[in-house]
């Protein structure tokens, strides 16, 4: 029996996706190699990349018109990437904060440009966020950027934030692939993957097309969505087996019944946990509202 | 049998290692979990983290003044990330071209400061590197940059470049912990670790300490080579599969007999083939002068 993990960091992964790689280590399909000691450009190794990219679009059903790129990278590394890239044109965006990351990910964008907070969950103890109605929104942002789900004071967006024609930069880390979304309701979606969806090491990024050349002079070319896009994210070597565990994730995971089935799941499990806590007489304690309770990682 | 294999990118990792990385896969220690599972805040992952760095200083016999680091990121992100590290005092410095890959480190460098190209051993048909004596040097440079050993053209510098008393930076993906070096002639190393040392996705950074403290504004925190260190390594999830998988490298390494067995066993296998080559009446050519020729890469 493993056990679960509704914790901030890396976390569980599933069973037979470990048992796979581990059978496979030493001998990838015949070829008495490991994956990781494959070249990135060989023929194995890129249609590894191909598949990635089409079982991520199938399931998560992305349009034609966003581009997906892997990039090996921590995803804290986006905090100052999404601004290089996005704030070329426009040096102007907005942030949600609403934890302790959206709060980092604010910090570090003001190093960029005019950066402005258009709401702060820390007003309201972070027990709920303010209706986007009250948010200080400037029609001039680039950009406003939100997290989905903060990790460690466990506050969760229950639906996609209004902001009118503003493309959406999200930071999905601990939910993608955990329930359906709309991929149109964003302008960017980014994620690390050491969520249940590969040993760390390597960000998921999904963006609109329209937003590619907006980047600033300073960006690092490794770092430059727009040609790692064109690159078809092998500029450089990547995590190679990282990007091969994600596609035996992604197909454990259609196996299973995609986005509805895992959906399920997840919402089974941490109401579990809730009601004991509910029940618990005070016992154990949820401060947040219900309406924002995260169904990834439970706090208390 | 598993194969040599000499070319650039991801290369054979020891069998040994291979074998216990397997074992281990789906239950560390008797722990239940994957070391992939750990959050990288465990005491687990970070005593690996610190055996990593003793096992490595203990092996370079790396001076108390150095520190080092574990960046998880492509190689390549640091021909950005080096002048945003160390161009912030003094923002001019110059760059040994010898091969595709410092002319790529010299072409992205030019993007943050008046960088110079002190030599071009492309006017040699990449056959030879010209001596110091003939590079352009300016004595305000904040350091010089150069590829110790150039995987596609296979020019390898035979003898540490003598600059006075610029700090040297090398890029060493392809040859650390293939040879004894002795890290006092060099300011700042780095290397990708995908070659023989861990699966791809990591870059290993030893600087001397007085040479921190001069990042550019625009480095991203996540790539701050001083805030990194004073977080050993930890500031965010690392890829931890590779650094785990680097400490057991290490310790094979050291149990093999360290640095100077693994050089005579590179030496070896290189002059087989170098022989075999310069037996073949030009079957086989390789057009390198034979004191530049690579040990680790045989190119014909």
């Amino acid at each position: 029996m493993r056990s679960f993990n509704f914790g901030a960091g890396p976390a569980m992964m599933p069973e037979a996706v470990m048992l796979q790689a581990q059978q496979e280590f030493l001998d990838w399909h015949g070829s008495t190699m490991s994956i990781c000691e494959f070249s990135h450009r060989s023929k194995e190794f890129m249609a590894i990349m191909e598949e990635v990219e089409l079982n991520l679009r199938e399931i998560l059903i992305i349009p034609p018109h966003y581009k997906m790129i892997v990039v090996t990278s921590p995803t804290r590394l986006h905090f100052a990437g999404i601004p290089m890239n996005l704030l070329g044109r426009n040096g102007k965006a907005g942030y949600a904060e609403t934890g302790v990351w959206s709060e980092m990910a604010f910090k570090e964008a003001c190093r960029y440009g005019d950066i402005q907070s258009v709401t702060q969950a820390k007003l309201l103890n972070y027990s709920a966020i303010a209706k986007e109605s009250e948010w200080q929104i400037d029609p001039d942002f680039a950009y406003i950027h939100y997290t989905d789900n903060e990790t460690i004071h466990g506050l969760q967006f229950s639906e996609v934030p209004k902001v009118g024609q503003i493309p959406l930069v999200v930071d999905m880390t601990s939910i993608l692939l955990s329930k359906k979304i709309n991929i149109s309701d964003y302008g960017l979606i980014y994620a690390g993957t050491q969520k249940n969806i590969s040993p760390a090491g390597l960000t998921l990024i999904i963006i609109r097309e329209d937003l590619l050349h907006q980047e600033m002079p300073v960006t690092p070319t490794s770092l430059n969505y727009r040609f790692l896009a064109e690159q078809k994210s092998l500029y450089y070597t990547p995590n190679t087996f990282s990007c091969y565990f994600m596609l035996l994730t992604l197909k454990w995971l259609k196996n299973l019944g995609g986005l509805e089935a895992i959906e399920k799941i997840n919402r089974e499990k941490s109401q579990l946990l809730y009601d004991v806590i509910d029940q618990s007489h005070g016992f154990y304690t949820n401060s947040v509202n219900p309406k924002f309770r995260s169904i990834i990682n439970v706090v208390f």
